[in-house]
């Protein structure tokens, strides 16, 4: 993909300096509007405007929507009045909703002039959803079908309205009051006799969502039920808007960024690295690093009072990191298994047990190895003496166990009082492991060593 | 979801005690396949044949293909052949597949003897395909049009075949020798008036992956082009199969967990957590563990190497840990950025200099930050001498430059060589930090302290 885009620029940027629009506007017409987006991206920003007056109308909007924030102001910015309209007039509801979110205010308000007054109406109250719920992210450009009306009657309605409609794969059937009361897919109404009555047709066993639900469990239901989109109704069962599997799928991957931003003490953000500005990742990555910064003060005091057993055995001092790491890495394997899993709704509060008690013996296991290791590896690398590697090994069993079990057990307790459990992955956990693992290890070296 | 459905698995079990058979057959065809296979884990097992020969055929099918392994595998060994075979009919080719690849032998053996010849032929074929390509994920299942056939002979032809397809939503167009020369979706199908070519409708210019692509890819292609179904093609641009969206979705949340596994030191299983045993969880979990223990030798050594020096100021053993904590956190903030962009296509080896050049600048905002805090902190605790202070603060502000420089450039080199960049993450940052910080440590303490 990488080397098709830059082959096609050359050629585009040649063709612009000789002006040749019409074999231009025939290139651009074979792109995709994604790579569209991507190539504009990369060409001289001089030169857009004129390229973008160069696309169809329909591919231009295709295109805009998938371009990123910044290209897009400058794009818009660029456009008379007539222009912005144009493009306005092309987008899909939710992707108008988007853009107004996106831009400054001033843009906005430009957006806005420009728009009919209905899809004013329409953005306002969109607005008006939550951010991250089924209302703002859905659109309310579906197909919308009646019990009573015959199946080639639905076809004809189709004909007439679907141009606008964001897909026409799935029709939702709803009543004189608008409560929605069956779905039905285009499959259903090609396969079936032309007379046949939507209600004989549909599924009445609709699964839909509240506008209020959060993006993530919409996110989930996709990917649990393989639809193409789901409906959203609002507190009267009535069907306000539809999620389509696009935008479902880019929820799944802003939240799998989110979580693994999370898991490495980042605070998460919307843009792409690359976009984003020196100061905002240092904004987003510095409160973790302090707090952790500052909680180490905990482990310092431990080893500072332990200083005397220290520094009768040096091979005592020089074992810390090890421990500490070891520790740190149990923790977060199983805090990380654990917080993925509840994410992915295949572990819930209910199962506590059954994790703890798994991990339980996962730790014993991976403690008692990783101890004989370490026991034979200190004895014949001539390390320690056999008393000493032995103080190591048993601590390093009873910190494994003790990681395995604070690292299931916190992403747990976290969801269970309403907090994000990905917070509770490897920084935070190494830090609770660190102090209690020294803790442990030195009170195993006071009773063995008897120091 | 889950009040749902421990509500209704209580009516069926009084249902089934009552032999109500009818009832139990309306109830359960109400019900969504997914929520039947969830059901199916919950309900006493000894039930289960009993209940899934209630199940309209369709529904069947559909429920089977949403179980997991262990309980097929149950209900085939129940089936008489005949019911095995009307479920294979029912199935997708995929699924078939799907199936196939998790069956023991001898189950797949009994399988195969019940699907027809056709279908044993393309399974066979499809088994061919290498794990983890775009060929292993496809159906042979898509509607199939030629460039000369009308709009209303394409709708016909739906009609006629329309059934046994996977999706109808996107149809593609093939000519003679099978090259695959067109798109469209049911939408310009229905749009477009009876008479019309269908070579005048589709569109010419269609995306297609060959069938050895990586399941990464084509995953992230749904992502970025927003399609529903993606054709696959074999060396000859012959159509051979399509992907469709909701195989896609499992895809990208497979990859996503794979990388999130990868980062905290855990080989990737395909199962989810509480469906693997002790020992497997054990088994993917310890090589990390003991590798990267055994490497923590190194940072043992350099605390042995300096033990003079440490032994005339606790101090400086006692912030070992915070140090080491602080570059271990730095590098993974660093590297999960950097792995995730990489794995999204949103960073590329030509961004390197870029990358390194922001990471560079963050690092040193970053490491002032905390070196202030820490100087200060150390000083209002009584901690240390305003000297020692600022040799910790000194080696704070190296190391974090450091960590987020590694942080950065691994995951990029592994990618570059080849590596899955996700290995890159926290542990092997973490090891090699580690040893490099005390390294700057002990020799800033010697040149400022003059130990």
């Amino acid at each position: 993909m990488a080397d098709f885009t830059t082959t096609i620029e050359t050629t585009i940027e040649t063709l612009l300096e000789q002006k040749k629009y019409n074999s231009l506007r025939d290139i651009l017409s074979t792109i995709n509007p994604a790579d569209i987006a991507a190539l504009f991206e990369d060409l001289p920003h001089n030169k857009l405007p004129l390229l973008f007056r160069l696309l169809p109308k329909e591919l231009a909007a295709e295109s805009f929507v998938e371009m990123d924030g910044d290209l897009q102001e400058e794009l818009i910015r660029g456009f008379s009045d007539n222009e912005l309209k144009e493009v306005i007039d092309e987008l899909y509801l939710d992707d108008a909703v988007d853009l107004v979110e996106e831009m400054p205010a001033n843009v906005v308000k430009r957006i806005l002039t420009q728009a009919d007054a209905e899809t004013r109406r329409l953005i306002n109250e969109m607005l008006k959803y939550p951010e991250d719920s089924a209302g703002s992210i859905m659109t309310t450009e579906y197909v919308d079908l009646r019990p009573d009306m015959t199946v080639s009657e639905a076809i004809k309605h189709i004909r007439r309205t679907g141009i606008d409609k964001e897909t026409v794969n799935v029709c939702y059937v709803t009543d004189a009051s608008r409560n929605l009361t069956g779905v039905l897919s285009i499959r259903d109404l090609i396969l079936s006799s032309d007379d046949t009555e939507i209600a004989d047709v549909m599924s009445p066993n609709v699964i839909s969502v509240n506008t209020l639900e959060d993006q993530e469990t919409v996110a989930s239901m996709f990917a649990k039920y393989s639809f193409t989109a789901l409906p959203v109704v609002d507190g009267e069962n009535r069907l306000v808007g539809i999620v389509t599997v696009d935008d479902a799928i880019d929820v799944i991957q802003e939240e799998a960024t989110e979580d693994i931003e999370k898991m490495a003490a980042i605070t998460p953000s919307d843009k792409p690295y690359l976009k984003q500005s020196v100061f905002s990742i240092f904004k987003s990555r510095i409160p973790w690093l302090l707090l952790l910064m500052i909680s180490a003060t905990f482990t310092g005091a431990i080893i500072t009072h332990f200083e005397d057993s220290l520094s009768a055995y040096i091979v005592l001092v020089a074992s810390i990191p090890m421990l500490m790491d070891t520790g740190g890495n149990c923790g977060s394997q199983s805090s990380v298994t654990i917080i993925r899993g509840l994410s992915l709704h295949e572990i819930s509060f209910s199962d506590t047990l059954r994790v703890v008690w798994k991990e339980f013996r996962i730790s014993i296991l991976c403690g008692v190895t990783l101890a004989i290791v370490n026991f034979f590896k200190m004895l014949l690398l001539g390390q320690a003496t056999s008393l000493v590697a032995m103080v190591i090994s048993l601590t390093l069993i009873f910190t494994v166990i003790m990681s395995k079990m604070i690292g299931c057990l916190l992403p747990i307790a976290a969801k269970r009082i309403g907090f994000d459990p990905a917070v509770m992955a490897s920084p935070i956990i190494t830090t609770v492991v660190d102090a209690m693992s020294l803790l442990i290890y030195f009170e195993i070296a006071r009773a063995i060593l008897k120091i």
